[in-house]
């Protein structure tokens, strides 16, 4: 019988940052009466299977308008597919109008949800053992597991840290940094969000420092109430810092598993030839995953066309929920903690909160919480790569039921309380 | 600005593997009304959009039938997804109905097309710099630019070649192979099967060997006309030995970019906990693609279900194009090259004809041929890793219209008469 052993698979196996993706999905199976607060998935209040249908249509009806024959139309959402999608073009309309980013469709490449996106960029980046990316801490365990599964070695850099410093430091150890990720927009896990003063240094120092930009951006059209958005990087970047990475995941369908990478950057070929970083990207894309599914694509370029490509119209309802939740959770938990012991951000939108406490929250502390207090949320520590006690913990307000609030919150003050000495 | 250099970036990307897709693409794009014998995409004849909405009635009824409640089947389509697929138990009643492949649906994972199942595969055998990859020459591009991604070096095993003295020889260099890649039913590019006995004899060897057989199978179901259908090497496999790579691309439909692999073996960890190797599989899927698009999913699960679970039944008038078309090919190539200076294989099915010439084939032949005869096929050289000079070009029989191929054999005849001396 063919045996395998764990220690003779590859080394991301056994590396914290896709074990520990795999026991929180454990610990929310095991618990499914728990409320949870741990879920970043969005809201399923206006899932409808009738609009999948609708997309579909609306998508193949463009393809006519655009001249297609019927035979062209059903090769198109049928048959193999272009590698870098055949919804790009609709994808620069949604920025051009959603985000005031203005690229060519060619510098664009469809992916299989944005965590695609994020495996292409790296690998292309990684051409030997010194290439490193340096991540804003704490950080989106998606990258760091991307990161782990292509041996690509991360270097966090922390609130307090000076990104010109820290790639100094990398370059003094002999290594290369070759981009700095980050979430410019309500951060997973962190909430917090840079202003427009901060992207603009950013982007100089990554200028300086001859460093790209890697900016991941799920959360940019979900600001809190009364609150506006900031121009994203890429938006501020001419001179082609910022690879942008997007996703439809909570702005279009989850299901649909359709994201995108804009990657305008020049590359330089040993002959002198020079094309854009989306085709190697999509060199790659085609050994990964071929294309993404253009049924899946056509749902979404549907779903562009059926809102004249604006995303922001689209999710005029979800952004009110999650801004009404995300409201009811920080005033609950100040109604709960008036005393200054336990602290929690007040994100200007997006997702997540983080509250602190005066102890460390680990996995054992999850599993007790969601077994004797029937509560679910996420421990910071899975997004620090040091094994050091992180003294936080990660709230979602994205898909919890706006009446369970108040109990989810009762549950968590329960569980704080009896922790405190 | 950021300018980036080729050399700079990861190495699979000046690799012939990776360079090789794209130079055939683009020398089809190039001379569109050149007749094709080169693509390998499935017959678009019955392509139908409205199939499409049916298939996804079709299995959102199903999950209702399994006591799903409307929220839940929306969920089961819209929302994030489990990462190991929604469809695993229908794809294991088609592996029963179809392949009498018995597996419990835990050992499957649905993957966005074969080739991000390669991926996996390849990504979770790669634990250090001494494991190897054995692929049986000439090789599908497919595998060969995944490995070259993942940094995987691949030892082509000839038809001439030992298998085990291959994995003897490649362990005395101090290397560790770790499985064995080939399409043992009408494989891609040479056409050619491997008999029963065959299939036993390398069974045989892997387990004598302990090493894994990576059976790929996209093409199984197309015999040719009166012939049978040989068992696969999973139903033979008595011993774990086979991880069976899936596709739905030609059987199902193309553009949902579904796959999957069964991987039953067992793992185990260094604590003595054993689990699948699907699981782990799992849990590269999670950072590569995160799932594969349950809509896409709905649409092969709808499919399988309007077909009793049988894609033989689902595909009849499929197999008889690929049969008739097979034939032509190779009853026109006799009719055109009685001397024996041109020979050509006469497969027992699949989409492939290989046909050896007197002098060698290159990609500046291809140009030739697409620009001057308006022919396209496949240089076999891209199939081989090696530089030198390969005498053979392969031909598909799956998209070519069957009334232009007796016009793309006359052109080709030309081609190859003007070569002759």
């Amino acid at each position: 019988m063919a045996e395998l052993r764990l220690t003779e698979l590859h080394g991301s196996l056994t590396d914290r940052a896709l074990t520990s993706m795999n026991f929180l999905n454990e610990v929310s199976h095991h618990y499914p009466d728990a409320i949870s607060l741990a879920a970043g998935r969005p809201t399923e209040e206006f899932f409808d299977l009738e609009e999948v249908h609708r997309y579909l249509d609306l998508f193949a009806d463009h393809l006519r308008s655009r001249g297609y024959d019927e035979a062209a139309v059903r090769r198109t959402i049928l048959q193999y597919g272009r590698t870098k999608g055949i919804v790009h073009d609709l994808v620069a309309r949604n920025l051009a109008v959603d985000e005031d980013i203005h690229v060519d469709p060619e510098a664009i490449v469809v992916t299989v949800g944005c965590q695609e996106a994020m495996v292409l960029v790296l690998r292309a980046l990684r051409s030997g053992p010194d290439d490193v990316l340096l991540a804003i801490a704490p950080t989106y365990v998606g990258i760091t597991g991307a990161a782990r599964v292509l041996d690509v070695p991360v270097r966090p850099v922390t609130e307090d840290d000076d990104l010109a410093a820290v790639v100094k430091a990398a370059r003094a150890d002999g290594l290369r940094p070759r981009a700095c990720y980050l979430m410019p927009d309500f951060a997973n896990p962190s909430g917090l969000s840079l202003d427009l003063e901060s992207r603009r240094r950013l982007l100089e120092v990554a200028a300086a420092e001859d460093l790209l930009l890697l900016e991941d951006n799920p959360y940019g059209l979900f600001p809190a109430a009364g609150v506006d958005r900031v121009p994203t990087l890429k938006a501020l970047d001419t001179e082609r810092r910022v690879v942008y990475l997007g996703s439809f995941a909570k702005t279009g369908l989850p299901g649909a598993r359709v994201g995108y990478v804009v990657a305008d950057q020049t590359v330089e070929g040993p002959d002198g030839s020079t094309g854009l970083l989306a085709g190697e990207l999509s060199k790659i894309k085609s050994m990964l995953t071929v294309n993404t599914s253009p049924v899946a694509q056509a749902v979404i370029g549907g779903k562009l066309l059926a809102n004249d490509f604006s995303l922001v119209a689209a999710n005029r309802r979800e952004r009110a929920i999650y801004a009404a939740n995300l409201r009811a959770i920080t005033d609950g938990l100040a109604a709960r903690f008036p005393g200054g012991e336990v602290t929690w951000t007040v994100p200007s939108g997006g997702f997540f909160v983080v509250v602190t406490v005066p102890f460390p929250v680990d996995d054992v502390l999850l599993e007790k919480s969601a077994q004797e207090y029937g509560v679910l949320w996420t421990p910071m520590s899975h997004f620090y790569d040091a094994g050091s006690p992180i003294h936080a913990l990660r709230l979602s307000c994205s898909s919890v039921a706006p009446d369970q609030i108040d109990a989810a919150l009762n549950r968590l003050a329960a569980l704080i309380t009896d922790q405190l000495p």
